[in-house]
């Protein structure tokens, strides 16, 4: 089951709506905020690669025999809900969400990716990778900051509460997917199932994915310039 | 003159913000109007083409030596207005928004580069040609007209409407970067300077010109099943 039809589509479905949904979001606040047309070229740039990785995604549920858009119908509620309280107010809130947000959600997909067949955790690792592309969000963030250290206190907690609402909607999207779920502790199902210590042993594992969770998001935050807070 | 680089930069500029403003008003109408996941990715796949586009033509300037940023800012209040005075209401303005304005816009620059450099031209032409991509809209199109068949005069004004703003703001174009403007008479500028008879020619080829927008903007509207009207 660890190979589970179910937990994989999941997968692949919310990865895809993810896709989608963060390149049109992209696209909207390169239209509404960025300062100068390079600023906008440069963050719809991020938004084209994002769509590239949505066609990826659907392009590997049809190869599977999925409708795509059913694969994603559970997790549009949850995503659209992210994006709508995570709606930016500024340039640099806008590019703190491309990394930060986006970066923290790409985390839980690597996470549930790593419990999945090779193929499916290649593409996800594939779709997932765009350290270089998200080069231009640090330095403007950076010399945001240079030039206004003041701002640092409200992008901080700006951060803070993309983390929080993405862990609140990850709740609700557990509860309701829970083959999806299950991919995250690293223990297959079917380990567990014959494991008579799987309850303990979760919650272990529960505890090691939060602590890489807040490592990498920790990292992030330094390389913007940004404290994690408490 | 006719490889006049204001001419050609001019060309190249107006294309690039087009392309990056299509990409990115395409994307809002994607997220705005779809009424499903399956029809928001396929006028997302139109918006991530366009980015596309918008990329080579912006490699392209660079590559001769021209700050993209400078060469597109004569446009954007011009394309600006124009998608401001065309915002679609609904799913099938956005479909015939991306089809026939796209289009007409498509035909001028497309005259336009017949009297640069062939490598321009070979540019401008492979970032215009886009009709398999469009085949998707003319299908929505026609379903929704099959559907309801009281649409098509509202949706015929609507393409009026755009075709309206286009000749509108080239107009404003026109008058505020001549070389651009000439591209678009087929009497290159230094014939234009040797021949007595520049005028005259000038004005026949107009008639041409505006006679080759009509018939292209006609099979439009044909393809789509609407009337052009008068």
């Amino acid at each position: 089951m660890s190979d589970s039809p179910a937990g994989v589509v999941d997968l692949l479905g919310v990865l895809a709506y993810a896709e989608l949904t963060a390149f049109l979001r992209l696209a909207e606040d390169a239209a509404a905020f960025a300062p100068s047309l390079t600023d906008r070229a440069a963050l719809s740039d991020l938004a084209a690669a994002e769509y590239a990785h949505f066609r990826l995604l659907r392009d590997r549920l049809t190869w599977l025999g999925v409708d795509p858009e059913e694969a994603m119908a559970p997790f549009v509620a949850a995503l659209d809900d992210w994006h709508a309280q995570t709606r930016p107010g500024d340039w640099l809130e806008a590019l703190v969400k491309a990394y930060v947000g986006t970066g923290i959600a790409g985390d839980f997909y690597r996470e549930a990716a790593r419990h999945v067949d090779p193929e499916t955790r290649k593409l996800v690792d594939e779709v997932l990778a765009e350290e270089s592309r998200s080069e231009f969000v640090v330095e403007r963030v950076r010399a945001g900051l240079a030039e206004n250290p003041k701002l640092s206190g409200r992008l901080a907690l700006w951060a803070r509460r993309m983390v929080g609402e993405a862990l609140s909607q990850g709740h609700r999207l557990a509860a309701a997917r829970p083959e999806l779920a299950l991919l995250l502790v690293s223990m297959a199902p079917q380990e567990a199932g014959t494991s008579e210590a799987g309850t303990g042993e979760d919650l272990v594992e529960i505890g090691r994915l939060f602590a890489r969770l807040t490592e990498e998001h920790g990292k992030r935050m330094a390389a913007l310039g940004l404290v994690p807070g408490p």
